[in-house]
């Protein structure tokens, strides 16, 4: 860790990084000026990590405002929170600046977020680099054995939905089209990731979620594999259908909602004697392995799965 | 965290990094697969974690193997949590890469450096961007209450060096010079944390110590004003000191040794009464803020410090 030296670089992390987040949580003993941090977890709790990149021109388009892109990442690595139901408590964050302007705008997007989930900064680095992206490390905690785990559904579950998918991709189509004032901009702009649900659901007793980051179909592919059963989706019961059919037409609904990815609802199974106020039920799992959708009863077929890095 | 898709990223991400580590350890009760990773800690241990970004062409020159950039980007991570004197556990690593076959370069030797110091590889992603680089965040753990950190020194304190200073950079000079079997190559191409004789001096009772990666001048400095005290440091007591004069004159080990980084040798502080077989005192800490340095009790007029991204 090389924060807090001297000069530049070290004023720069002190205006925009040092004491900006959310926080100070009891978890951390010592934050950000030493070589690492010092945390400690209360008996009976799990410790939840999750570490990811965001980079501008890969997971944001490179004309949106950086402030937004950073804001996004924050968001997206604690909806991996969420997924597992964990309560966050800390970041770390590394920084790679084309320029100390992009540092400045990427480290006020990223402490907003921070600061607007409550979670504390405690440490990270910041490096000129030939892009501007953001590596985001986050911590949070749950109690022993009740996280909520992709690999834990069972064949007759019920799957549910909590958060709309597609509208994120309806926004991103509408800013790549120019329409920057378009009905899906905030769904673009903005993750909210769902937090305080997620710990709702693990309390009520769900064990099986996982967050709908890459597509809702693949997602379902990894969850379903995870737990060696199968998926069966009827789209039209999807949170909002009816509006993303209105605005788009079918077929370009289907896409979006099936394919389009960085919605971050969670996607979670439970024994069809639970119910969940607010969430849509959108399917059941089946003993035949893969995922399976359909829209008004009526098999869609599979095209392609979501977003890969390297294909 | 979206590591364990379906396919191109996924195979690759399956080929590279699943189960190539070190480990697995009683830390971990769910490591890569899912949307985090799940941890539980002993009672009485603290938790150390650190997060920092290698880039070639920033942290490593462009034309060094790929395998060499990331197991020193790992190995500088692990020097991190050796400068507190944690024991480490795992490592969540995100890649970011060009092309497929820099993913595999990076993997190869990021997991080899994992798997020499016995640490599990239990989470991160795999991104394409315009540059190669990693993030590297590890966990570790240590007694509570017993972490060495920068802020714990004491005035007429020893001032101690584990390992050498000034080799790195006289290594990457020779790199620069087409000079690649040069006698420091070796400094050069290789860190190696110092966790096991970091571990030994926090249980032989030391409380004050950081990693030198940006300079031994520079960092002093940070370690001096974090304890609120001044250090006198003499050269000519450096591990090795003749070795660097004898092959770049002293001109050129002055410079390297005072300002070179890279190197990440342990600096620490102890009470006089206490004595570290194989490490160097090289001054003692005083009242009068900020680090003066000598070479044969001659000052040496501090230039400059470290590195800078912003600069």
């Amino acid at each position: 860790m090389v924060w807090f030296k001297s000069m530049g670089e070290f004023d720069l992390i002190e205006r925009c990084f040092v004491g900006k987040g959310g926080g100070p949580s009891p978890f951390t003993l010592l934050g950000i000026g030493d070589d690492a941090s010092l945390h400690q977890l209360e008996a009976g709790m799990e410790l939840v990590v999750s570490s990811d990149s965001s980079l501008a021109g890969v997971h944001w388009p490179v004309d949106l405002p950086l402030e937004i892109g950073a804001d996004r990442a924050i968001c997206s690595a604690l909806s991996d929170l969420a997924a597992m139901g964990a309560e966050p408590l800390c970041c770390w964050l590394n920084v790679m600046a084309e320029s100390s302007d992009a540092v400045v705008q990427m480290g006020a997007g990223a402490t907003a977020a921070l600061k607007r989930h409550g979670v504390e900064l405690v440490g990270g680095d910041t490096t000129r680099a030939l892009c501007n992206a953001l590596s985001v490390t986050v911590a949070g905690k749950l109690p022993k054995a009740t996280a909520m785990r992709r690999d834990q559904g069972l064949i007759d579950d019920k799957i549910w939905i909590l958060g709309r998918v597609g509208f994120h991709r309806a926004g991103l189509q509408q800013w790549f089209d120019g329409q920057k004032e378009g009905c899906f901009m905030s769904d673009f702009h903005r993750i909210e990731p769902l937090l305080t649900a997620a710990v709702q659901l693990r309390e009520q007793g769900v064990r099986c979620c996982m967050d709908v980051s890459d597509g809702l179909l693949q997602d379902a592919m990894h969850l379903a594999s995870a737990s060696s059963m199968g998926m069966e989706i009827e789209l039209s019961l999807l949170p909002d259908w009816q509006q993303l059919v209105a605005e788009l037409g079918e077929e370009s609904a289907i896409h979006y909602a099936a394919y389009g990815g960085e919605d971050y609802a969670l996607l979670f199974t439970a024994p069809a004697s639970m119910y969940f106020d607010g969430a849509a039920c959108i399917g059941h799992c089946s003993a035949e392995a893969g995922v399976r959708a359909s829209l008004n009863h009526k098999t869609i077929e599979i095209e392609k799965a979501g977003y890969d890095h390297f294909k």
